[in-house]
């Protein structure tokens, strides 16, 4: 059978995604989602909404999501976008700043997609690696940046749960020319947040999701905060009605009850550092995370027999191939007691 | 300031949907929206839901809908894809089959959405002009669609409401060097559809929404059938997680309710003959529409003074500039009621 697709979509080979099993009894500590449910406030909303609503479309901007984010963010509603996910307004990023003529940036290990993204793009992308067992920024990447119109910074970054030094997030900002996204979706789970830098500087952007700290991975929402220029521009990449009428309502009635989010992320990175311990003592590489989940390689360096033997016994971790990273398994924090199983399963092979 | 964005980003305006106003007591048929609510089976699905489950991802490729789908359609699961509403397909349509080497073929006047997704693209746009009153389909196309990669096909078509013959759309996708999308975001209005045209031929892709005949355009729902081929590299260019958990819920709950749904569709094709039938008497020009709207000119060919005056009577219909299209409105089939005071207005001003 005949392509009519563009010859680079048929060249990729697209993302792969985490799993989403259905299996009854797995510890599922793959996607780094929240153990803890969203706000019971969700319940509240869901009741009281008038299901009538559902004929007619949903406030294309979301400007009540918008206007809660933006007084959070100490921003204006034009200086923030709402996606379908981060997914949706990283997809409008590389649409709209790159293609063969506009490379794209990224660390390496990071996040996959970022890739993924490009190739769709047919954009080049520069690989920038990170150095040695605590996966280390370089103090200088402007070599390797000048072709590049865009920079990603994962912050933390995943699958690594490693930060890069604010200081040194401003340097990059400094130096380069072009766009810098700064991808905080583990932002929540750290120590502080490049924010702040959305408006300081005229070329980055910063980019949340409620899939992490907020225990919505099911809602699909995120946003961005930038000039708003750029905010203008990337209007004009995002579907009219990208945001579903009931995302806009549980996702308001979730983002502000944040008494209930701060309990679900304190108990998180507690159980975190509690846990990164733990597997120090058993003799596995452990850098030091601020996001809510452990980049962990057992004391014999085989990442894939340690995924093998842990979804062998029921709890599913993700595993990424590579040299570096095949050393690893990635393992998010869940409840307390999933967590304790993970432990003593890997006690009982490694200690 | 500098821009970043890829000039042709900077270059495009992008689109203008239409508005949702938040006005009590306006009679809103501007955007072809449903007057009837969904199914009262959404309302039990909601009230069922387990909202802990939204810290997880949703399945990522919504099966049980594609499942769903399949069976009505007569096709298998490998040959649907769900979207986020079916402007989510389109943007997958338009990045996989267009880019500057790839033009887009479409009619005139129809859905303006379109030529934006190809500016995106930095496809060229080839506008193949409907002629006369009837807006009909040129029986020969060919030489205007030789160098393009893509032909769309809006049937019933928008905003006309006019309909290709199916004799005609089968000659154009036998002609055709490229893929054929048809989109049939009105097609449950019609007498008939393409839905089988979809795997008879190696080039077509058939594609409906949940905004229009489900009453559901608050949640983004809309779905492609294909060839397995052409559904996998769709595939490869979606969101992970396009379609939230919620919308999955409540988009099965609805669309298995055929009963309440083909009970509404009737009461808006009678209503939509009805009213045309007394549009005419009033000395309007209006194509037969098979959707659920009307195109309708006033005898004086002034669509915008009849856009206005509506507007100014608290009823908000939709007008489009041009040389063609400014001769018309285009009044979405509302309640009974709505439609009498829309009625009522007319006969006041044009009687």
């Amino acid at each position: 059978m005949k392509s009519y697709f563009r010859k680079e979509i048929d060249a990729i080979a697209g993302y792969t995604a985490g799993e989403q099993p259905k299996i009854a009894n797995l510890i599922k500590l793959n996607t780094n989602e929240n153990p803890y449910p969203p706000s019971p406030a969700v319940e509240a909303a869901l009741r009281e909404f008038d299901i009538a609503r559902l004929r007619r479309y949903p406030d294309p901007f979301a400007d009540e999501l918008r206007d809660i984010f933006a007084a959070d963010c100490n921003v204006k509603r034009e200086n923030v976008i709402v996606g379908n996910g981060s997914d949706d307004l990283l997809t409008m990023c590389f649409r709209g700043f790159t293609s063969p003529e506009h490379p794209v940036a990224v660390f390496d290990p990071s996040y996959s997609l970022y890739p993924v993204l490009a190739e769709m793009q047919v954009a080049p992308v520069i690989k920038i690696a990170l150095e040695g067992k605590d996966f280390t920024y370089p103090d200088d990447i402007s070599c390797q940046t000048e072709k590049a119109n865009l920079l990603v910074i994962t912050r933390p970054n995943a699958p690594t749960g490693t930060v890069c030094p604010k200081s040194l997030v401003r340097k990059y900002c400094e130096n380069f020319d072009g766009m810098v996204l700064i991808d905080e979706a583990y932002g929540d789970f750290a120590d502080d947040n490049c924010m702040d830098l959305a408006l300081e500087y005229d070329n980055v952007i910063v980019m949340r999701t409620f899939s992490k700290s907020c225990s919505m991975a099911g809602v699909r929402l995120g946003y961005a905060v930038s000039n708003s220029t750029v905010i203008e521009g990337l209007m004009k990449l995002k579907d009219s009605y990208n945001i579903d009428m009931l995302s806009q309502i549980v996702g308001k009635a979730n983002y502000l009850d944040k008494e209930y989010r701060s309990k679900c992320i304190s108990a998180i990175r507690r159980d975190r550092d509690q846990m990164r311990e733990k597997l120090l003592k058993l003799g596995f590489e452990v850098p030091k995370s601020q996001s809510n989940f452990l980049f962990a390689a057992p004391p014999d360096g085989d990442g894939e027999a340690a995924f093998r033997y842990l979804r062998e016994n029921a709890v599913l971790v993700r595993y990424f191939k590579g040299d570096v990273t095949g050393k690893y398994i990635r393992i998010t924090i869940g409840t307390p007691d999933e967590n304790r199983r993970v432990l003593e399963l890997l006690n009982a092979r490694y200690a």
